[in-house]
C-alpha cells in the first residue's frame, strides 16, 4: 500500500509540475521581467505538498486526480505568492529561501510586490477554470487565503512581540492550517464530495497542518544554533511536548478519515505521515 | 432621459457603498489594524465609476443591477488594492490620497502590502458568490488585473523611462482600459447577456476606458503646475490633440452601443458622457 502511494504522489507531483510550466507564462513575454520573477519564484519548487494534499483528497473522494489539477496549481500559486510577499524587506527581510536569492533581491522590491500579486491573481484565474464547482473552489481558496485567513497569520506574525501559546497556535493555524485545509477542501470540491465527506477531509487537512508547521519549527531549529527571530512553538513547548503535539494532530487527521475507503485514503495517510516523520 | 439615467446613477451608487459596507468586516475586529486600513482605503470613496459601470452594463444587457452588485463590489475591491499598492514607497511613494494619508503612511508598509492582498483576495471571494455565472466572473476579473492586464501596465509604468505614444497607450490600455472594460464585461456576464453582446459591451468599456484616462492625464496637467513625475498622455499630445483622442474614443465606445435597446443604454451614454466632459 505505501509503496503505491509512493508510486501515486510521484506521478502527481510530476502532473503539478507540468501543470504549473503549462499555466505560467515564458520568461522572455512583455511585460518583463515580470514572467522571469514570476517563474523564479515557482521553479524549482519545494515539495509541492499543498497540490499534493488537494489530488490525494481528491482521490480520497473517488474523484480522478486529473480534475482537480487546475485547483492544486492554484493552491501553490496562492502559497508562492505568500512566500514573495513575506520576504519583502517590510516583513521578514529575507535575503534567501531555497538556497537562492529572494525574488525582491534577485529583482527588486517593486516587480517582488507585483510578482506577489501577479502570482495571486493568476491563483483565482486558474481556480477560476476548474472543471468541476470551480466557483465554490476560488471561495473556499479566498477564504482561506483571505483577511481572516493566511493575511491574518501574517498581521498576527509581525505584530506578535511576545507571543503566547494562545497566539502561536493561532498564527500557525491562520499561516499553515488555513491553507492546506483549503488545499484538501478544493480537492474536494473537484471530486464534487457530499458534505460530510468534505468536512471530514477539511478536519483530516487542519489537523495535518497544525502538525507540519510543529514539525516545520523543530527542523528549524534544529537546522542553525543561530538566534531565531521567527515564531516558533518551541517559544513555548519543549522539543519533546512539540512532538507530542504533532503526533496527536497526526492521530487525529487519521481518524479523520475513519469512514472512507482506506484503499482510497492510502496517499493521505502516507502525506500525514511523512508529515510528522520528515527530516527536511 | 439623462435625468432618469442620474437617478438611477445615483441609486446604484448608494447600493454599491452599503454593498462595500456589508461586506467589510468592522474595524475593530481582528486581525488588528488589517481590517481598519481596508475600510480606510475603502471610504470614502471616489466616484466608485468601475461599480457604476458594471451595474450599468448589467442594466443595457436587461438583467436586474441587484444580479451584478457582488460583481460591481469585487471590481471596486480590486481597484482599491490596486491604489494600495502603487502608492507604495517601493512604487509610486505617494504620501496623499483623496486628501489624507496613504495606507502605509498611516498604517506602516507591512500592514499597506497586507492590506493590498486582502483587498485582492476579498475582491475574488466576493465576485464567487456572484448569483449568476460566478466563475465566469472571476476568470474576467483575474484576467483583466493580472499579469497581461492591470499588473504588466504597472510594470510598464514604473520602468518606462523616456516613453513613447506607444507605450503611453499600452500603458493606458493595460492601468485603466482593461479593468473598465473587465467592470462592463461582468455586468453583461451577471445579466447572462450572449456572447455578441457582451462583446459589444467590452468594446464599449474598453473605449471608454481610454476616454477615462486620457481625461485624467487632462486634469492632472491643470491641477498643479509642479512637476509631475507621472506618466501622462501629454509627453506625446498636445492638449487639443488628447481631446480629439478622448472624444473618438467615447464617440466609438456609444457606437458599440448601437444594438441594444436605447431606453437600457441611457446610463451608459451618460456615464461616457459624463467621463469626457468631467471637471474633477
Amino acid at each position: 500500500m505505501n509503496n503505491n502511494s509512493e508510486k501515486l504522489l510521484g506521478e502527481w507531483l510530476q502532473k503539478v509540475e507540468q501543470q504549473l510550466d503549462l499555466l505560467l507564462p515564458a520568461d522572455g513575454t512583455p511585460p518583463y521581467p515580470l514572467h522571469a520573477a514570476m517563474r523564479y519564484s515557482l521553479f524549482p519548487g519545494g515539495k509541492r505538498i499543498r497540490p499534493l494534499f488537494c489530488l490525494a483528497a481528491c482521490h480520497a473522494a473517488g474523484g480522478s486526480s486529473d480534475s482537480a489539477l487546475t485547483a492544486a496549481a492554484a493552491v501553490e500559486l496562492l502559497h508562492s505568492y505568500t512566500l514573495v510577499h513575506d520576504d519583502l524587506p517590510c516583513m521578514d527581510d529575507d535575503t534567501t529561501r531555497r538556497g537562492k536569492p529572494t525574488v525582491h533581491v534577485q529583482f527588486g522590491e517593486a516587480i517582488a510586490v507585483l510578482t506577489g500579486d501577479a502570482l495571486l491573481t493568476m491563483a483565482f484565474e486558474v481556480a477560476s477554470a476548474s472543471p468541476v464547482n470551480a466557483a465554490k473552489i476560488v471561495t473556499a481558496l479566498a477564504r482561506a487565503g483571505g483577511s481572516k485567513g493566511v493575511i491574518a497569520g501574517q498581521v498576527m506574525d509581525i505584530s506578535a512581540e511576545r507571543p503566547d501559546e494562545k497566539t502561536i497556535c493561532a498564527i500557525h493555524q491562520h499561516k499553515t492550517a488555513d491553507l492546506i485545509a483549503a488545499a484538501v477542501e478544493t480537492g474536494a470540491l473537484a471530486a464534487d464530495a457530499a458534505p460530510d465527506r468534505q468536512q471530514a477531509l477539511v478536519r483530516y487537512g487542519n489537523a495535518t497542518g497544525l502538525a507540519f508547521q510543529i514539525i516545520d519549527d523543530l527542523l528549524d531549529s534544529d537546522e542553525t544554533a543561530a538566534a531565531h527571530k521567527e515564531l516558533s512553538c518551541l517559544q513555548v513547548w519543549s522539543t519533546e511536548e512539540a512532538r507530542t503535539h504533532a503526533a496527536k494532530y497526526t492521530a487525529e487527521a487519521i481518524h479523520a478519515l475513519a469512514a472512507f475507503p482506506p484503499a482510497k485514503t492510502a496517499p493521505l495517510i502516507h502525506l500525514a505521515q511523512s508529515a510528522l516523520n520528515r527530516t527536511t
